[in-house]
């Protein structure tokens, strides 16, 4: 059985559980906890060398890490991931967006909040990701505003890589409030049939 | 023919023209000067709204951003990448924690450095960037140190995408003395044939 290196709060951990629910895959949930150094043990950088959850082990022992290769690998072959190379590489396109413009300032902005004593140099940190989170957000609304989905109007892997942190954004004290297209859209996505929260055991 | 809004001294434009180069396909190239605000154009932004090179105009118009799911768009079918799922995935992998935790550091030290002021916030920036750049070419060079290359034993698209960025990083002030695996490799890539400088014009 694949077995998932999981933290019950990460949404890059979130996206595998989502994908797994949405395919009826079943796992075993191994939760490390990132902030007490669970994941730079020496046994764990055994298993990924970069000291990060999510990562999988397939039954053979073969390992697989970085959220969105990962659901990459679980999508392929099923209605989550286009078959077209374009299509495909659109999905793509969306999820390297979300690691590199949106994740670093919104998923950054939630953990500090969340997790960890808010010093002077954390609240600057926190004020440095307002702008880059809002100029993702924008992005992301302006694609959105004739669009259900993502890429190729159906539901996939590129949306669930983006609603993992865009829909707990607010924890990281961003408002949705002026990003109508983006709350259409969160709620398509939380009514696809199997759609697990974030919070489900 | 396929047109490329590129950049001369950007490593992510580079994963283009290299693959480009590999597969022989001939391209129009648009250079645009990012420091001077040119990716920030009305114009521009109407074509990738995200506001960075490189960005892909396919013959049919429809436009393909993100470097590295421009270079699976193009490496698709080819040698430069592989066919079977998990290998694929794996070069995902790879191409992640290029984006993520590799070329935020890396790339962005050698940005300040080659050509911003130097402002005492800029020198804490680039010195914020040693700890994590030097984990990420850790985590390479312990991968590399039996492998010739990243994945499945074969140049591909998760070698260009490394590559770019790590045969510079003496320009951000990383010094690869002791990351002999790195070395080697790197040389390993410059000899492919095909294999373009990333100053060719």
């Amino acid at each position: 059985m694949l077995k998932l290196y999981d933290n019950a709060d990460s949404g890059n951990a979130y996206k595998v559980r989502l994908v797994l629910a949405h395919l009826g895959l079943p796992f075993e949930r191994i939760q490390l906890d990132t902030d007490s150094g669970e994941t730079r043990t020496p046994e764990y950088l055994a298993t990924n060398p970069n000291g990060k959850v999510p990562a999988i082990v397939l039954a053979n022992g073969d390992v697989l890490c970085e959220s969105n290769a990962i659901i990459f690998y679980l999508a392929a072959g099923t209605a989550l991931l286009p078959e077209d190379n374009l299509e495909r590489a659109k999905v793509l396109q969306w999820m390297f967006f979300e690691q590199y413009s949106h994740e670093p300032n919104i998923a950054v902005a939630r953990h500090v909040l969340k997790h960890l004593e808010l010093t002077d140099e954390r609240r600057a940190l926190v004020e440095s990701k307002r702008e880059p989170g809002y100029r993702a957000l924008g992005v992301m609304e302006g694609h959105l505003a004739d669009r259900s989905f993502f890429v190729a109007e159906q539901f996939t892997i590129a949306d669930i890589a983006l609603y993992a942190y865009t829909h707990v954004a607010g924890e990281g004290d961003f408002d949705l409030a002026d990003f109508p297209a983006i709350r259409g859209w969160l709620t398509r996505v939380s009514r696809q049939p199997g759609h697990i929260s974030i919070t489900q055991p």
